[in-house]
C-alpha cells in the first residue's frame, strides 16, 4: 500500500481518504474524499478454509459469529469455543484480514452441515415457495403475535437510524443495520459494504453478548430487503423488519410464510407494509 | 404460489403486484404495490449443481454466460456448447429456475478452475493489495489508452440510463447496469435484484453476441462499484466503469491496478474521477 495511486489504507479502517478530481457545474477541482473500506476477509475453521467475504474491516468476531449463526453452523455463543485473528507481523498487509474459528464440537460436523444446506437448498425443487418450505421446515414462524407497535415509531427509527450512521455520512457508501427495541430504543447499529453483513454484525453481537434470540426486536436495514435479510433476521427469531427501501417479492413470500412482519419505503412521511400489518397499530376506522 | 397472502409471482416475470397497506400522515390506505422478483437461479454444469444465486428471472442465459465468463471457466462463446432451461410441466413452480450448462470441455477441468480461483482468492495472503496482485497476475490492465472522453458524457449516461430503466421506475428495488459505446450510445441495459447479476447478464449478452473484447465500451451501474464489479469489467476488458454511487477502498485500488478509468457519484451536476483521471477532457488551465 501507499504506493502509485493507490488509497492509503490503515489496518482496521472503515473510512480511508483519497484524492479525486471533482468535476462541476463551476469547474474541475482536486480534493480529497472518503471511500467506504472494502477489503477480503478469510473465515477458517480449526485452521482450514471456510469461506472468504468482503467486507468492511470493524466487529470481524461478530462478523463471524452472526455468519455462522445465519449459516446454523452454531445456535449459541457456548458453541463457540475461541475466535481469533492471525498473528502476524504487524507491517505484514494481511494483518487483521484472516479469522480463525474453534468450536467446541467437531469442525467436521460444521462443514458438512455447510455443505448439506447447500445442496439442501440447491435441489429440492428450487423455486421461492419450495426454498421458503424447506425454511419453514427447521424453523418455526415467529413467536411474538400480541405484539403491537404504534405506526409513528418506524419514521422515527430511520431518523435514529441516520444519525448514527457516522461512516455513510462520510462515504455514501456503507450500509447499515439497526437494532431495536419495541420502545425504539436503539440497540446495536454497525455498518459494512456488504448489506448481509451489517446484519451479520448486529446478530453476531446479540449473540456474543448472549442476548438472543431477539423475540421483542426490530430489525432496520437502510437499503433493501431481501430474501437473506429476511432468512437470517428469522433464525434469530426478529418478528419484525424494518427497510429504507423496497423488498423483493421473496422477502415478502418469506415474511408472509414466518408470520413477520416487513415494512419498507421508511420515511418521514410514512412506510408500506408489506406483510404482517396486525402488528402495527393502525386505527380500521381511519382506512381509506 | 397463490395461496395465502404470498404475492403470485407468474414464472418468469421481473415485477409482480402485491397488496400492501400505505401508511401516510393524511391516513392508512390499501393499495397495490409492485414488488421486483426475486428467485433462486441453480447453475447446473453437466447436469451437477455448480451454484445456486438469487437472482431476478429475464436473460437467465446471458446470466449464467456472464457468471462463467466472470469466473473465468470460459472465455469465449465457443467454449459453450449448450445452456439449457430444464424443461418441466408448464404448472410447475421449479419452472425455469434450473439451467444447465454443456462445456466443449471437460467439466471436470471447470470445477477444477472454479474451487482454484476460490482457493487463490483465500489463501495467498488475502489482503486487498495481495487480492489485486493475483488478479494483475493473470489479468493485464486494459489497453485504451488514447481514449479521451468529453466530460459532458457521463451525466448523459445518467439520464439515458434512469430513463431506460422501466423496472426500477415500478419497483425501486432493482440494481441496473448499462454498456455504453464511447459517444455514449447504450447498447445493452440489464436490471436485476443483485447488482452483480445485472453486470453478468450485461456481460453474457455481449459474450453470447460474440462481442468481445468490450476495450472502446463504458460500463455503468445505478448503484455503487465495489471489487467485484472492477474484477468483472476488466475481465470484459472494459477501461472505463461509472457509478451513480460511491466505490469502495478496494474498487479504486483495483481501477488504479488495471489503469482502468473509475467515475462515481455521476450526477446531472457533475461527478468524481477517482481513478484514470487522464481517459476524461478536463481542461488543465481550468483546475482550480
Amino acid at each position: 500500500m501507499g504506493r502509485g495511486p493507490h488509497p492509503e489504507v490503515p489496518t482496521g479502517a472503515a473510512v480511508v481518504r483519497h484524492s479525486v478530481v471533482k468535476v462541476t457545474g463551476h469547474g474541475v477541482f482536486d480534493c480529497q474524499d472518503h471511500l467506504a473500506v472494502e477489503e477480503p476477509l478469510e473465515i477458517r475453521l480449526g485452521g482450514m478454509s471456510l469461506a472468504v467475504t468482503m467486507r468492511t474491516p470493524g466487529e470481524d468476531e461478530e462478523l463471524v459469529a452472526g455468519f455462522l449463526f445465519s449459516e446454523r453452523v452454531i445456535s449459541t455463543a457456548d458453541d463457540l469455543d475461541v475466535i481469533a485473528r492471525y498473528r502476524v507481523p504487524e507491517n505484514d498487509p494481511d494483518s487483521g484480514n484472516v479469522i480463525n474459528v474453534l468450536l467446541k464440537g467437531d469442525p467436521r460436523v460444521a462443514r458438512e452441515l455447510l455443505r448439506r444446506n447447500f445442496v439442501a437448498s440447491s435441489s429440492c425443487g428450487l423455486c421461492g415457495k419450495v426454498t421458503i418450505d424447506a425454511i419453514r421446515a427447521s424453523l418455526p414462524p415467529v413467536e411474538a403475535a400480541d405484539l403491537t407497535l404504534p405506526r409513528d415509531l418506524f419514521p422515527r427509527l430511520a431518523q435514529v437510524m441516520s444519525e448514527a450512521q457516522p461512516t455513510f455520512e462520510k462515504t455514501g457508501g456503507l450500509h447499515a443495520a439497526g437494532l431495536f427495541d419495541v420502545d425504539g430504543r436503539l440497540i446495536v447499529l454497525r455498518e459494512d459494504i456488504g448489506r448481509h453483513n451489517a446484519v451479520d454484525k448486529v446478530i453476531g453481537s446479540m449473540l456474543l453478548a448472549r442476548q438472543l434470540p431477539l423475540d421483542r426486536h426490530i430489525l432496520m436495514v437502510s437499503g433493501r430487503a431481501s430474501f437473506e435479510i429476511m432468512q437470517k433476521a428469522l433464525t434469530a427469531r426478529i418478528p419484525v423488519v424494518a427497510a429504507v427501501s423496497a423488498p423483493s417479492s421473496l422477502a415478502v413470500q418469506m415474511a408472509s410464510a414466518a408470520d413477520m412482519t416487513l415494512v419498507g419505503f421508511v420515511r418521514q412521511g410514512g412506510f408500506n407494509i408489506y406483510a404482517g400489518a396486525h402488528r402495527v397499530a393502525t386505527d380500521a376506522a381511519e382506512r381509506v
